[in-house]
């Protein structure tokens, strides 16, 4: 088993959270987005983009598809969808919901100003799902799960969305925060995410030019 | 059951295909979407599009996930995605693809021109799989499924898609023109899409600011 990943990408992370809590080794290939590997190329010759999970030599890409791809393959041990049908059909909502909002609206946070930048704010926050949440600890509930996985990697991008998108997340979401907190106990979830001081400093490299990604 | 559906809305016909492949009986209430009932707002609040698909009086929206939950509850006729979890990520993986490329590709075609129409006109043909499908007689080999589900609605706007994007699709895409007439020759298939010519004159009143959608 191996993933092609760039430790950043929120996308990967969920594989990597996905993963450890399967207990599965594998092999971490750190990809440059600058300069990609003809593995990458080779992998995912559609998007050319990571996170890419080899497995037995073949890839899934997407990775809400490469997180129900290791949930099918091995279901037996910490089960990540819930087994009920309507309740995975609102699963895969929420996480398809996240990831039509919420990189556009990251993005807008720190490239756009006035009143677009708070339009991107509105964009931001609704996509964490704080009212979805309400008082329960997980999303679905008392088990960590899929729309967790599929939210809590951009917990590692929220210095960076404070500082240049100057938004106060606990004012907005304390619920959300208290949620992160409790994901971040999970080892699973600790060692997948960067520092969020190590994603501020690349946000301010991307926007001063420095980097191409 | 009900679908809340609009007749031309090629995200519907995904589900009145996968209901009609599986045998199950429903109620279908076509919706005016220039005048959204208060059903479909209660259903579907966060997008307020259709289709809505409404069991044991609980909604499943957004297309593709409707279709998988109608084949994890109808599970044991008709299989519409694969068994393996590989080839599942595959289906889910170009299902996803098509979801992303096709709707502002068609849009394109009509409302762009000069370079910015054959742009819409490459994505269009890429967002049709002719080389995804090859030689298959369908996208998962020779079984009917998820990938034909997603991709064969929007047959039913070729006509306007040439008519008003200026393009011969069968010039292009030849092996998708036979495969669109093979999957037309299932019930399933040719009830649930409307006529070629009536999506085009829908397309023309769109086009001529006579319809808001």
């Amino acid at each position: 088993m191996v993933l092609l990943d760039y430790c950043p990408s929120p996308f990967g992370m969920r594989v990597r959270i996905a993963l450890a809590e399967k207990g599965i080794n594998y092999e971490l290939k750190e990809q440059d987005l600058n300069n990609k590997s003809p593995l990458l190329l080779q992998m995912n010759p559609v998007y050319k983009q990571v996170p890419v999970l080899i497995h037995n030599g073949k890839p899934v890409c997407e990775s809400l598809t490469a997180v129900q791809y290791i949930d099918e393959v091995w279901k037996d041990k910490s089960p990540l969808l819930p087994s009920h049908p309507y309740l995975r059909a609102q699963a895969k909502f929420w996480a398809d919901y996240v990831d039509k909002k919420i990189h556009d609206a990251a993005s807008g946070l720190w490239s756009e100003k006035g009143e677009k930048q708070e339009a991107a704010k509105k964009e931001f926050i609704e996509a964490l799902l704080e009212a979805q949440l309400g008082e329960k600890p997980y999303f679905d509930g008392d088990k960590f799960g899929f729309v967790d996985i599929a939210l809590i990697p951009f917990y590692s991008w929220f210095k960076a969305c404070e500082t240049f998108g100057n938004l106060n997340i606990e004012a907005e979401c304390p619920k959300i925060i208290s949620w992160a907190k409790r994901c971040m106990q999970r080892e699973s979830v600790s060692k997948s995410l960067p520092d969020q001081q190590r994603v501020c400093d690349l946000v301010w490299e991307m926007t001063n030019g420095l980097r191409v990604h």
